[in-house]
């Protein structure tokens, strides 16, 4: 029998919040972006943050690198490079990221799922969740996943093209019964352009060799804590590419979720 | 002889830069926003940041008062209420407001104004100095001034209306040869609904006596400084009013500039 409505909810981790209201860890849970989606959109692939500066802003998010070489997924204080075969490596500090989002998370809810669930069900009962709907949430699944299917964007020559136009050669992947983590955000519908309204998810297995930026899939069983926050940073790269992009252009919501694969 | 289109530029004050660099100021050189305009689009008029919370963050900006009591200006690490009078006075730390944009003002550029200037004119040449036109710039103008029209929005009773029906019976207040300060921002397009996309500028005399946000104005002669920054920080109420505004609705570029006056 096919349960997707059914999600069971477990117990608030107000520890974990306890924990956050303390030692002034309040004033740094704010969600911390590099640059702006519609950047990306409209091809400025190159940024000027590193990845060791980032992970001072969050231990938990997802991204891109330059030159758009692979996925980036931050889980636990690490940063892995999705790469465009599907595998999974540790980022280096050094790195460089022209997009990427993170926070330190420490989640305020949680629920357990022992149902199978797919995507739109599972999102449908997370957005009734995220009564909040103007905040930024963050949301990690922890567990077995039936089947997902993921894309990883492959590193491009100068000059760059659109995302539109670079995610028609993406590779992308399915597995099926795995066990992993798919954590990303939520972002408003007014933050077109800053980010992908909705859900913007990527995924790393548990053994932390495969992963990608998810496109679609069906949960089996596991735990989904959430997060959110009312503090945004945007850090704008000061570079002539990201000056002179049409960022109006870059931020239609068709135009993102055909290149976010919603 | 009118010489509009004739401004003199001064040499950069570098000395400032120096010191926003030094002792780990860099990282706080940011754009510091309470909500969004969206919201106060849509009639959000109750925040919860106090005066005193948002002084933290910066010494010069602008915004507005809950239950939109008047408009706000910060010069020197004052803020000033604004009234539907037209008068200034120094704002309690307790205050509360629901949308204000501060930065620790450090100017890196400056120009000496010696000849007369329409807003049209002198809006055209800070954009052309305004090379990065998509990070976030910060104007100061201190000097005398031609002409200068401005209006100040009237405190609101629940339920609060949009501010398109609010500005409608806003007062108007008009000025010959005075002496002042016109200061605020000027937000790149994509910012919309965040800010006022293009310039947003208030007003208050030099005697600290009268005030509001500036619908129009030529400009006679003293000395503009010029900031910017790529660091934005944006501070969302948690208050159910907010959540449940539509905030893609408060966000259209035409009706932001009719209900600021542009």
């Amino acid at each position: 029998m096919h349960q997707d409505h059914e999600l069971t909810f477990a117990t608030a981790v107000a520890s974990h919040r306890q924990a956050a209201l303390s030692n002034a860890e309040e004033t740094a849970h704010e969600y911390y972006q590099a640059s702006l989606l519609s950047a990306i959109m409209q091809g400025v692939y190159d940024g000027t943050l590193s990845i060791g500066e980032l992970l001072e802003h969050g231990d938990f998010g997802l991204g891109t690198f330059n030159a758009l070489d692979g996925e980036m997924i931050v889980l636990d204080g690490v940063a892995y490079r999705l790469d465009g075969e599907g595998k999974a490596n540790v980022a280096s500090d050094t790195d460089l990221t022209p997009y990427a989002a993170v926070i330190k998370f420490r989640p305020t809810d949680a629920l357990d799922l022992t149902n199978d669930v797919s995507k739109q069900a599972f999102e449908a009962q997370l957005d009734a969740r995220a009564a909040e709907r103007n905040l930024f949430y963050a949301v990690c699944f922890t567990g077995r996943i039936k089947h997902i299917k993921f894309r990883n964007v492959l590193r491009q020559d100068r000059p760059y093209k659109p995302l539109l136009e670079v995610v028609k050669s993406q590779a992308e992947f399915e597995l099926h019964d795995v066990d992993g983590i798919i954590l990303g955000f939520r972002c408003p519908d007014y933050a077109v352009g800053i980010g992908v309204p909705g859900y913007h998810l990527h995924f790393i297995s548990s053994d932390r060799k495969t992963g990608g930026h998810v496109l679609d899939y069906t949960l089996a069983s596991g735990r989904i804590e959430i997060d959110h926050t009312s503090s945004l940073h945007l850090e704008l790269p000061e570079t002539p590419a990201f000056s002179e992009a049409n960022l109006t252009a870059g931020a239609s919501e068709d135009s993102i979720q055909k290149a976010e694969g919603n």
